[in-house]
C-alpha cells in the first residue's frame, strides 16, 4: 500500500530532474552478468550481491514492474529480466522514474549502453549531457599533446567538449584521483608544464595533483556548474580524501564563480550541508547513497542531509549506471523518502503544506531547472 | 497542540541555564538588514534565508509570539517585528526562553546591542559574563605591546578581565583560527615571544599557531572554565578541523585542570560525547545547531549527542547571536527535543519518570550551576 | 512487556555467537569497586557512573535478574550483586545472553577473571580464543630476543600462540597504538630490525610505527581472520587516527588474503560499511556500542551500520569486559535493536519475513559460523 499523504501524493505526480545519471546497458543480462552491476563492491563468490539492503530493494520494488511479486527471488529475478530483454527491461524502469529531464555524465558509461539521446527517450525526458572533465584530458594525451601545450590544449578541448549542444555542466572525479586534501590555489603554468611531462611520460589516469588541481580551476573558468564526485563510491576510493569539507578552502578561494554540486556526500552528508548552509553556490545531493540504502533509509538520510541545508541548495539525482533498476530505485527512494520526512513536519504541524510542496518541487525539480538553466516547460512530456 | 507527557511539562516548567549565548540587536530591523542574521551564510541574491530549516521555525514558532499565525509568510514577519520594534520583540522572546540565567560571550556582540545586564533585564534572569580571549590577546596588541612583555601582557590582561563581577568563564575561537591539529604542547617562552614578535609586526587577528596554544594553556593557567568553539559555524571556518576529536592529546595534557565545554559540535558531537565520556573535565552541548535545524530535528541530534555522554556533562546553550528569535527558538528546541527523547523512554520503560526528570533538570540547567558555580536560588526570579 | 513480532520471537530464540568478547570478574565487586568498570572513563569524584547511558540500562535490563525491581536504585543493585556474589552473578547475566559461541580475546583480563573455558562454561556456550598479537610481541620483547631475531620470533611465537587449540582468530589494537594513518605497506627486514633494537632498548608497550605494520602483515601471514579495534574505546585512543577509512590502503594491498573484521566502530560506523560493502573481506561489528548506549538507542546505531552493508558482513559481539551485565546487555541491545529494525521493515512490506529472519540468523550467528570455522551444531546445548 503507498503511503498516505498530500505530500506523497504531490511527489508521485512530480516529474523530477536527475541531475546526475549515467547510461544503461543496453546488452542481456543473464544471471552472473547482472549481479556485479547491483553493488559498488561488485560480485563475490559465495555471497549473492542480492543479500544487501539494495538487493533486497531491487526485489521489493523493481520485482512488480517486471510482473513479479514482490518480494521475488533472485533467480527468479533474473530470470525474468532476461526474459523481457534489455529494451523492455530498461523501458520499464526508465518510464517509472518518472522524470521531466537527465543530465547524463558520459564520462563512464556500460557497453555497450544507451546514449544520453536513447536514455532519456526510454524515460520520456529530454536528455542533457554532463562532461566528465578527466576524460577530456586523457583523450587529450591519447591524441598526442606536448607538456607546454598541455594546459591551452586542455582548456580548448573542454571549451569544445562543453560548446556541444545539450551540455549542461562538467564533472570532476578528483575525490578518486587525488582526494581533496589539495594545495586550493591555481598551479602557475610552469607548474602545470613540468607536471604534464611528468605525466605524459609516464601515461595512464590523470592522478597527478598538480593537474587535477589545473583541472578544477580550468572547470572555473569555463563557468559552467561544476558537479564533483564526494563521499561513497567504489573500492577505487579513499572514502576519508573525499569528504567534501576538505574543499573549503578551494571554495572560499572560488566563491562567486561557478555553482558547485557536491555529488553523494554520504557518509559526509552533514559536513555537505554545512558547505551548502555557508557558501552561496555550493548544492549537494545524497544520489547513489538512496538507491544503495532501499526507500527503508532514504527518509534517514535525507533527514540528515537537510538538518540545516538551504532548500534551494538540495537537489535530486540517481547516479543510476549500468541497471535501469537504479533510475526507479532511486527516483522511489527519494519520492517516498522526501515525502515521509516533509508530511510527519505537516502532520506535527511543524512546517505548512504549501511549504511542504514548494520544497518538494525545489528539491525534485526546480532546483536543478535553474542552475542548469533547463526549460520550464519540457516539450518531450507536452 | 503542545506535546504531552510529564517530562515536557516539566522541561516547560525549567527554567534554563543558558551557557552560551551572544547579545541581541537593539537596533530596528526591517527587511533586509533581519535576514542576513538568520543563517550562519548570511543573505545571497535570489534567495531568501526564510527558506532554511531554521526560516521554516521562525515562521512556525516565533510569528505567533509576534501575534501572527503560525507559519505567517515572511514578509507579514518581517513587518510586524519592525512594527513592534526591536524593545518589544526582544522583550517577547527573551521572556519566551524562561531562563533564569544566562553566560553572555561579551566577544562578539552585534552593535548596537544588548550589554551581558540589558540582555538579562528582558528576559527576567541574571546575567554572566564569558570573557573571548582572542580578544584580550587582541586589544592588548591594539594597545600596544612587546614582543617580550607579550606573555605576561596577555596572562595580566586576562586575570585583569575575568576577575571583573559576574565573570564565570573563558572562551577561545581557536576552532576559527587555527583549527585543533595543534602542537598540544605548551610552547616555551621564547617560541612565545617570536611568535609574538611576528604577530605585532604583521598585525591583523590572532592566528599565529604559537599564540593560539599559548592562549589555551594560559586559560588552563585562569582556572576557570573554558568554552571551546567546536563544529558547526560561520564560513570562516575549516569545519574539519574544529572536530573535537583533535583536542585528544591537548586534553590528556591538561587533565585534572579546568572544566572544558565543547560548544556545538554537530556534525562531530558523537566525537564530543566520546571525549565527554573518557574525560572527566570534558563537557558538550549542541547549541547553535538546535535553533538551525528547528525542533523538527532537535530530538535526532540530542539522541546522537546523548548516545553515550554521561548525563552530568551535557548542558544547554542557544548560541544566540544578533537576533532574539534564537534565545526562544534554541530553549523551545532543546526542551521539545530532549522531552521527546525522555518521554519516549519513559513510555517505553527504558527509563523511569524520576530519572527521566533528573536527566532534564541537569541537562537544562544544574550541570551549569554547578559548573559555574551559579547561586540555586535565583534572586530574579523570587 | 517484550516487544511483539515474529523477528523478536526470532531473536530471543536464537543463540548468539559472540565474536568478540573478554573475561569477567570472579572477585566481589562491592560499591566502589563496580563502578569503575561501568563506562570506559572510569570512575569520577562526585558522580556516579550509573548516570550514564548504560547505567540507566543496567539498573533497567539487569537488575530484574537480581531479582530487583525494573530502575532499582544504584545503591540496590549494588547490595544485591554483592549479596549474590560473583559466581551467581555472573552465572545469572552469561546464562542470560543465550550465546552458543564465545571467541575470547585473552590478551586483556581483569585479575582476577575467568579463563576462556569458564566464561563459556557460565555461559553454557563453547569457548573460542582470540590471540592479541601486541601481547605476543610485548611478552616476546619481556623474554629477551635481539633486535635481529625479533621479526622471525615474533612470527614463531605468534604461530605457537595461534596453533593452540580453540583458537580461531587473532586481534590488534593497533588503533590504539599508532592509528592506522600507517605507511600500508610491507616493511622491509632491515627496517624491522632497526625498529625492534630501538623498542627493545627503550622497552614499555608496542607503540612504534614500523613494528606495528610488521605486526598487521604478520596477521596477513598467519592466515586466520584478523580483528581490528577501530572506533570507540577507552581514553587511551586518538578517536579519529581509529577510523577504519584510514586502513584502505592496507585493506587494498592485503585484498585476497584474511578475513579482517572491524570492531565497535562507531562513530565511524557508517566508514565501516563502505569498507564492508566495496572490499570483499572486510566485516564489522558495532560491539561495545551497544551496551554503551543501551537498548534505547540500539537500533538507531544498527540502522546506520546496515544502511549499505552487505548483510553476511554483520556480526554480533558484546565486546563485554569484567563485569558479566554487558554479555547480556550486549545481547539484549543486539536482539532488541535489530529485531526492531527488521521487524519495521517487514511490517512496512520492505523486507519479506522470511529474509528478515535469514538476516537475523546471519549477523546473530552464521556470519561468526561460517567465518571462524565454528561447528553449526554445538554440542554443550544439545
Amino acid at each position: 500500500m503507498p503511503a498516505a499523504g498530500p505530500v506523497h501524493e504531490f511527489l508521485r505526480a512530480l516529474p523530477l530532474v536527475d541531475h546526475h545519471c549515467h547510461g544503461v546497458s543496453t546488452a542481456d543480462l543473464p544471471p552472473g552478468r547482472f549481479e556485479p552491476l547491483l553493488t559498488e563492491g561488485g560480485a563475490w563468490p559465495g555471497v549473492s550481491p542480492f543479500d544487501t539492503p539494495v538487493g533486497v530493494a531491487v526485489r521489493r520494488h523493481c520485482a512488480p514492474l517486471l510482473d513479479l511479486p514482490r518480494h521475488a527471488p533472485a533467480a527468479d529475478y533474473l530470470a525474468r529480466r532476461s526474459d523481457l530483454g534489455p529494451h523492455e527491461v530498461n523501458r520499464r524502469f526508465l518510464t517509472a522514474a518518472h522524470v521531466e529531464a537527465l543530465c547524463v555524465d558520459t564520462g563512464y558509461t556500460p557497453h555497450p549502453g544507451t546514449s544520453p539521446a536513447e536514455l532519456a527517450g526510454a524515460a520520456g525526458a529530454t536528455a542533457h549531457e554532463v562532461v566528465r572533465l578527466e576524460r577530456v584530458a586523457e583523450e587529450l594525451a591519447a591524441r598526442g599533446v606536448t607538456a607546454g601545450a598541455y594546459a591551452a590544449g586542455f582548456r580548448a578541448a573542454a571549451e569544445d567538449a562543453v560548446h556541444r549542444p545539450g551540455v549542461v555542466a562538467v564533472k570532476s572525479v578528483a575525490a578518486y584521483r587525488t582526494g581533496f586534501a589539495l594545495d586550493p590555489e591555481r598551479p602557475a603554468a610552469a607548474e602545470v608544464t613540468r607536471a604534464a611531462g611528468r605525466w605524459l611520460a609516464r601515461g595512464g589516469r590523470l592522478t597527478d595533483p598538480v593537474l587535477v588541481r589545473h583541472l578544477l580551476w580550468t572547470a572555473v573558468d569555463l563557468g559552467l556548474p561544476l558537479q564533483l564526485h564526494t563521499g561513497f563510491g567504489d573500492a577505487d576510493l579513499r572514502l576519508h580524501h573525499a569528504d567534501p569539507a576538505l574543499l573549503t578552502d578551494w571554495l572560499r578561494l572560488t566563491a562567486g564563480t561557478v555553482p558547485v554540486l557536491l555529488l553523494h556526500c554520504w557518509p559526509y552528508h552533514r559536513q555537505a550541508a554545512y558547505l551548502a548552509a555557508v557558501f552561496e553556490r555550493v548544492h549537494l545531493d545524497v544520489g547513489l547513497t538512496l538507491h544503495h540504502t532501499g526507500p527503508a533509509r532514504a527518509r534517514a538520510v535525507l533527514e540528515e542531509a537537510l538538518e540545516i541545508t538551504p532548500f534551494r541548495k538540495l537537489l535530486y539525482s540517481s547516479d543510476a549506471y549500468g541497471v535501469a533498476e537504479f533510475h526507479h530505485l532511486g527516483a522511489l527512494s527519494f519520492r517516498q523518502g522526501l515525502a515521509g520526512m516533509l508530511q510527519a513536519r505537516v502532520d506535527a504541524d511543524e512546517l505548512s503544506l504549501s511549504d511542504a510542496l514548494r520544497i518538494a518541487a525545489w528539491t525534485g525539480r526546480d532546483n536543478a531547472r535553474r542552475l542548469y538553466g533547463l526549460p520550464e516547460n519540457d516539450p518531450a512530456r507536452d
